[in-house]
């Protein structure tokens, strides 16, 4: 959480003399998301995100992440938009990296989500899988099975310093996923990533769903795979049906799951837990101690991948 | 630049039951300030900052940091104002941490002021100075003569390590300002640390000075030989007269130096630019890798003396 790269005032200025959002009431660096550098700023005309995408969000994909939440907000999807150079770009390079002004969105992201709130969120994603329907741009998930399988090999030899065991949990459960994981459901855009501190809350309701950075073409059911991992368990590590319950439900009032989709649920949920596990174990590993993020703790979603290898059938989420 | 000390919403809506700001519509921690962690607060009443004060600032401390602003504000300065809790608190104890809620202010600061921002900035400085004068708490500056003998004391051993010649120029100034060091200037509250990042601009005016938690009783000329030691040096190091001119005399078109401030200003401005050598040094040799700061370099510093060393009276600084 904080800013890899630094903008000064004075950089800010020549780059908004070629936008019309105005002039620079305030500006600062803002200690969120561990992928970029991110900036408030607020003109006499609004309030925007400067973000400098650093080494995990590469330049080619920028048309498909900027393209994405232009598509979603068109189609009513409370996202940040890219606001356009008076030339019509949708992104820069600003002191070596490419970087997009962005829209700012009121809310608050939640630490501990209630059952209500996850209910919402649910809701959400099923709009934003319809939203994206018809979006013409595609992006592979470079974190499905292959980027695991990459992943594994470059964490295995030292999984086990961070818990025992850890190594053999992941060499049993990406073996069990090569032959089990599906490639037939119904697919399209997934956020892949929408965890509580990507879901803005006012109220109660949600008032925008951010970092679109890991958006990429992929299995819808995937995506709540990934929301049953991330807004469903306890701080004690325990599943809380309840919550899983109404996410679902929410869900599927808006977008029903196919046959298939629910038998995969187990599956793609330990897929989705794997996925948490390597990124974290890798950049636990691989921490330089020099940068300013502190890194997460892989052994939570050690826990959770543990639990969905225990699962018989969707019904223990609460489908 | 980070946020040492998180706060999650649940946590901040607690503190918010306290307090007549309303309720929050954005909550976002900041990339700014060494010492503390900040959080940018949006409510639907205003914009605010929440401070949880790091180890640097130590709470019996805080009545005369938050006092002063308040008194300051009063005076018409535009600095923070700590907002009194709905029992008519200045600050409250937040996950451990002693923290204040603070009103935000618009504005830049500027990575390289320009000649007319010395001016408006050395202008600043004599209202703040002015403002202060019946301020009726007290606070000793702990970076002065004694401070930099103990902060000498602790990286002497490994100055050199740093750049060759500097443990040798640390121990002759110190020696020299030891003796030549003056005791019979005119004091008051000073802020002790007004650098370019501390004060902000709208429109080429400042809209607000910041960060009083060095602020002090000590010698008014010695605030103003801090600012020509942040102000008025190129970023190749050469002292730009100009702007030495222009600080000071506007300065002194709001407050006229006495005769012992004009002799004593080379000596201040070696004192001053010792005191952040010597503080840059501590912060580097003593850098936690696990810091989420990265330490600013004291060569820069070091320079400056160098320069202040060689400077024969205050015609040098523009005076």
């Amino acid at each position: 959480m904080a800013v890899y790269t630094d903008v000064s005032f004075e950089e800010l200025e020549k780059v908004l003399a070629g936008y019309d959002i105005g002039h620079a009431r305030s500006f600062k660096g803002i200690a969120e998301g561990v992928e970029n550098s991110n900036f408030f700023l607020q003109t006499d005309q609004g309030a925007y995100i400067l973000t400098l995408y650093e080494k995990r969000v590469h330049a080619d994909d920028l048309p498909f992440f900027l393209g994405l939440m232009e598509h979603l907000a068109a189609r009513g999807i409370a996202c940040p938009v890219p606001v356009r150079s008076r030339d019509g770009k949708q992104s820069l390079t600003l002191n070596g990296r490419p970087a997009a002004i962005l829209t700012f969105l009121d809310g608050v992201s939640l630490r501990r989500p209630e059952v209500a709130h996850c209910a919402e969120a649910g809701a959400a994603l099923a709009a934003l899988h319809a939203a994206g329907a018809d979006f013409k741009l595609k992006r592979e998930n470079a974190l499905s099975l292959p980027g695991w399988k990459k992943l594994a090999e470059a964490t295995l030899a030292r999984a086990d310093e961070i818990q025992a065991g850890m190594g053999q949990l992941i060499v049993s459960s990406l073996k069990s996923l090569e032959t089990e994981w599906p490639d037939n459901l119904p697919s399209g855009i997934i956020h892949a990533d929408l965890f509580p501190d990507n879901v803005l809350f006012m109220e109660g309701k949600i008032s925008g769903l951010i970092d679109f950075y890991f958006a990429c073409n992929d299995a819808y059911a995937y995506d709540l795979a990934v929301m049953l991992n991330a807004w469903c368990f306890e701080s004690d590590g325990a599943f809380n049906l309840t919550k899983g319950q109404a996410l679902i439900a929410a869900y599927q009032r808006h977008r029903k799951l196919q046959e298939n989709e629910r038998a995969a649920l187990p599956v793609l949920a330990q897929g989705a837990a794997l996925r948490f596990l390597l990124t974290r174990l890798y950049d636990w590993l691989n921490h330089d101690s020099n940068a300013l993020v502190r890194p997460k703790d892989p052994r939570e979603f050690a826990k959770r991948l543990r639990f969905h290898l225990r699962v018989k059938s969707a019904k223990e989420f609460g489908l």
